[in-house]
């Protein structure tokens, strides 16, 4: 089940566990790519309790994991307990869903969430900066908006950035690289009104995608819109 | 010779070279730690040139170096090639000397420019989150500033997270366990005017208290003040 619109006011994370001998470049394609890759937090290698939710366990907190070997998807389960491994790296990264409660107190209307879908999300033709054995390209999630509200949305995500800041770009999908909007990569394509107009923003699903460029042996991840809910306000992620 | 006041509108940095093997638990400090160690480039192993400067070695760059040994400051010279070590991983990281254009823009005095000094800077009673073998306390800078400017300084400084953001306290110094606001633990003591109030900005020399702490076998820095001036616009790191 989607966390699109659910816990509203708490900060939602994507989630990757990672064996400690790929954490130095993962934390290193972190740093190179924070627009996708805004990291919320690190825990040490084995350790399953993130100080952003401190009742509950990484491996069983969100609605849906994704079990990944060689860069392939194996598995889907709710529980990721049993593909647990000790020399596990978890990264919790931040999620556009964390500014979602922002955008509705300015006015911006949430397409998505009013569908009750999740989000819609592409791979783009934008390459991430490589690090050490990681490279792919970027992700992003795209939000339907009314012309006239885009700046606002700009300005209102713009000062978070911790959870993809502002958007990568508005308008026509094409400078990014999606052929077809109504066909996401990820999540759910959503219906839009007459004057809308598709506002990408960067995606914290961009890991899921260099996992599949650059084939690590072996991951978790959560399941895309399927977030990790923290206890953190989202105003902790708010400069300014 | 400090870099204050120097090169108005570029971006300045912090540098720290430390062996690949200790490179990890670095890069997760400054994650853990995103105040003092914001994290603008990192290079690659052995690597010498930033994307940030492209035209200047790493090792040449800054007025001025240190050289560390188990924690030790071993030497002071204006050039580190001859200590360098090709299994070295530097990191830059952001400097306040970054955000001064932007508070002369708004109108707030810098005490330490107009007196030809560097900045005053403190080590705290604040212990940083421990990372790996790395642990140590916080390192902040301080500027006198008109108490009507406070809320202006604090303003504009937020609005740049990549160069350490808001401050970390305002006010009586011994709330951050500084006994001797004229004796700065770095840089100079700087004179004030009637009225001014001390204002602490998490600083960037964290990293070298956090080497006298942890004793690391090897490091090199630049000397506090004397920053790597990079070819970034200062504009380049404020959001919103």
């Amino acid at each position: 089940m989607t966390t699109a619109g659910q816990a509203p006011g708490q900060a939602q994370a994507n989630l990757i566990a990672i064996p400690r001998d790929w954490a130095y470049d993962f934390l290193l394609f972190t740093h190179r790519n924070p627009k996708p890759c805004p990291v919320l937090d690190v825990l040490d290698a084995g350790e399953t309790v993130s100080a952003l939710k401190q009742d509950a366990d990484v491996r069983t907190h969100a609605p849906r994991y994704r079990i990944w070997e060689n860069g392939e998807l194996k598995a889907e389960p709710e529980n990721a307990t049993d593909y647990w491994r000790d020399d596990l790296v978890t990264f919790l990264i931040g999620c556009s869903f964390t500014f979602e409660t922002a955008l509705t107190n300015a006015g911006v209307p949430l397409r998505h969430v009013d569908q009750g879908k999740n989000v819609s999300m592409y791979v783009t033709d934008i390459q991430c900066r490589p690090a050490g054995r990681l490279h792919g390209p970027m992700v992003v999630s795209m939000r339907w908006i009314p012309e006239s509200l885009v700046d606002m949305a700009h300005k209102v995500t713009a000062l978070m950035p911790s959870v993809h800041g502002a958007p990568v770009g508005a308008g026509d999908p094409r400078m990014l690289g999606i052929e077809d909007i109504d066909a996401p990569d990820f999540g759910d394509a959503v219906e839009h009104e007459p004057g809308d107009v598709p506002v990408f923003w960067a995606c914290g699903v961009t890991p899921q995608a260099v996992l599949m460029k650059s084939r690590p042996p072996f991951a978790i991840t959560h399941a895309p819109g399927q977030m990790f809910v923290t206890d953190m306000p989202d105003f902790a992620y708010r400069v300014g």
